[in-house]
């Protein structure tokens, strides 16, 4: 299969890292072209690769329609990897349909908020646009997995593995993010952090759907593995709440991450002198800018800054159901050492955790194990494949029984050992 | 005698329209140009003060020393009031000085800080290079008042009140600013906010000198007249502290301002993301811009935003010392409201307080009552006519004693009568 990434940055660079890494279990990608508006930044990219005739750098525009088609011909390409913003989604996602490839993104089209009552009503809400499309992807015979990243993307997967093993009803899915890095600021792209972090939460709940709440709602306190330990998780938008009700049977789902207060006051600082926008643009010179654009500009490369800081991140998913005819309570999740990822892939692990779920994605569809066509949350393909490939990519997957009887025989087993048992307790 | 004002945005605007509200009182000034590098906000300006021929709008670079020269000339002016950001102080100190006209300003030449140890020591001063040109002034016999506006300005009078009046010997004197304001932000000039607020605060001790410490330091709550009551208050960096133990002879001197803690973490939060930067600049279209000039073009108008608020302002000046063997504790202060300053002066009442002392002291001048020649700070002249001229001005001042068995008899009364009874208890 040949796989055009567009977007050289953090995630970009690190799945094409992975797929290297893996060596001979990397074959499967034949060909990957790696395109970003800075060439500079894509050739970089490829000679940390090996500057080998598989990982070739180009230049492109994520705006550009015809420029990206014309990459995806002149290169064979099979399947393309979005990785930079989600604000260039729908130009991306629409080139593959046109040319008739695979595409995935880590983030979903862009939600806006309800015009008069934005912290109850939802409106259009992220990957609308995609999923709307979802006919004429069937059509085309092509395969789009819209949020197929770590969060969203790998925890989908575990909530669909805890849907087929672990429980026969599922009660709540609550995805908790946190980690103990030392210092703060932006760990991951500053413009998709601003628009998380401000946009108005989103929770679904079975008969009520869809609505949301006020920003960083609902603190609470949540005890990550790994030796993270207690952090306090807020409510944050996010594309799990949209892909999960939509696949899954249950009656709530929420996402939950561990934004430090500090953190929170930055960014509603930020909005409240107008940094934030994204809208409005501002004449300077003959070009026009908005202040969201002039702060990424301005703010630190996140990727270096957060390179530096010790300590490790967790992304989860937190089911609660029943099984054989008791109450349960697991925690799925994926733990990543910030400076091991630095060593492996020169990125920090928020970034790489990210890259690794769109490799093994794409390894099953080269490989025919995922094939439905359309456009899908991760969540509607065989996790099992998938969680098998974490481990052998190098992010083992854990469990956690959080209470119960269940919690003494299984208390933060890897995942794959529960696999290779069938998934029985 | 004509009136060159540079700005015509809050302060320049609101001390035009005191003079033009003074009716005969003001016929001292007969020529008033408003220049500003935007024309259209000078003849707005011109047009609220009636629109006559003897407020007269130009257009003005404060950069472009020949431009000021040029104006100087055309209208014969003989002084100038400088309104703009003290960044542009240099161009027009000097311009006036060339010119051989009369200069004041309402926030002196910028501190530079100490290199390698910022927060304990200091470097280049507030008005360094201003009273660096002390002895060509003299030769050219003009006079230039460094720091004329509310604070520094009507302070610096009141504490040299303070010394002819109320104190055989002075201890401590402290500046404090505080209000009661409905909602917060930014009620001044965003650039000059930031650079006073995250610069080192400044404090002067006999036998010390001058020095700095952290940002914010020294939390204390003040009690302020005028039903303001309670505010805590913070050192920061302020003119204050470089005038007045230049004259007067005291023990401390220091500058508090009740910015709220949630202003505080914003100004830290904008700096801690790079937007407070005022000497790097960023590349857009051909033009170069700092963050700090980006965030003033985002952040709303602050003269507009604080329109809309309720409450009161107070600055004064609070004096420790000895009077006839007793110990003595004084404010003198002036309150004014917000709501009766936008009606007034179309402007916040900070930005009138800030007007109204530089009109006085130019009338002060123009009469011949004030004759320094040479640079100074507002307590080398005589106080009382001064503090006579503020109440007729509409800006009425106030005297609180603190303690001690004076309290009973001057509670907040009214400086001017303090002043007719030739300052006695």
């Amino acid at each position: 299969m040949n796989i055009l990434i567009i977007g050289a940055g953090g995630v970009g660079r690190s799945a094409a890292m992975i797929i290297k890494q893996a060596g001979a279990e990397g074959s499967w990608a034949e060909k990957l072209v790696l395109a970003d508006y800075n060439l500079q930044r894509a050739e970089e990219a490829a000679a940390l690769c090996g500057g080998t005739t598989r990982f070739i750098p180009e230049k492109v525009d994520a705006r550009d329609s015809a420029g990206i088609s014309g990459i995806i011909k002149k290169h064979t390409i099979h399947f393309v990897m979005n990785a930079v913003e989600p604000s260039y989604n729908e130009t991306i996602f629409d080139a593959c349909l046109q040319n008739k490839v695979g595409y995935l993104d880590c983030a979903m089209t862009l939600s806006r908020p309800h015009p008069t009552d934005p912290y109850h009503k939802v409106n259009v809400k992220l990957g609308d646009y995609q999923f709307a499309k979802h006919d004429d992807w069937v059509k085309a015979g092509c395969t789009a997995i819209a949020g197929s990243g770590v969060e969203p993307g790998m925890v989908d997967c575990f909530v669909r593995f805890a849907k087929e093993r672990l429980f026969d009803t599922i009660d709540e899915v609550n995805i908790r993010d946190g980690d103990n890095y030392t210092g703060g600021g932006f760990g991951f792209s500053v413009w998709t952090t601003i628009e998380e972090c401000l946009n108005p939460p989103i929770i679904w709940e079975k008969g009520k759907g869809w609505f949301t709440t006020e920003r960083f709602s609902e603190p609470e306190i949540f005890n990550f593995p790994g030796g993270i330990g207690d952090v306090e998780v807020v409510n944050v938008e996010h594309e799990e709440v949209i892909l999960v009700p939509r696949v899954i049977d249950c009656n709530r789902v929420t996402f939950k991450y561990g934004v430090p207060k500090a953190f929170r006051d930055l960014l509603l600082n930020l909005e409240s002198v107008g940094m934030a926008d994204k809208e409005k643009t501002l004449e300077l010179g003959g070009a026009a800018i908005t202040p969201r654009d002039f702060l990424v500009r301005v703010i630190p490369n996140p990727i270096e800054s957060s390179s530096a800081m010790e300590g490790k991140g967790c992304a989860g998913a937190w089911i609660r159901g029943v099984k054989n005819g008791k109450r349960r309570s697991v925690y799925l999740y994926q733990v990543s050492d910030n400076q091991d990822c630095v060593k492996k892939y020169t990125t920090n692990s928020v970034v790489a955790q990210t890259a690794v779920g769109p490799v093994i994605m794409m390894e099953l569809i080269a490989r025919g194990i995922w094939d439905l066509k359309g456009v899908y949350g991760p969540e509607s393909f065989d996790p099992f494949p998938f969680i098998e490939r974490l481990a052998k990519y190098g992010f083992p997957a854990g469990i956690r029984e959080m209470d119960s009887e269940y919690s003494k025989s299984l208390d933060e087993n890897n995942l794959l050992e529960l696999i290779s048992r069938g998934g029985k307790e």
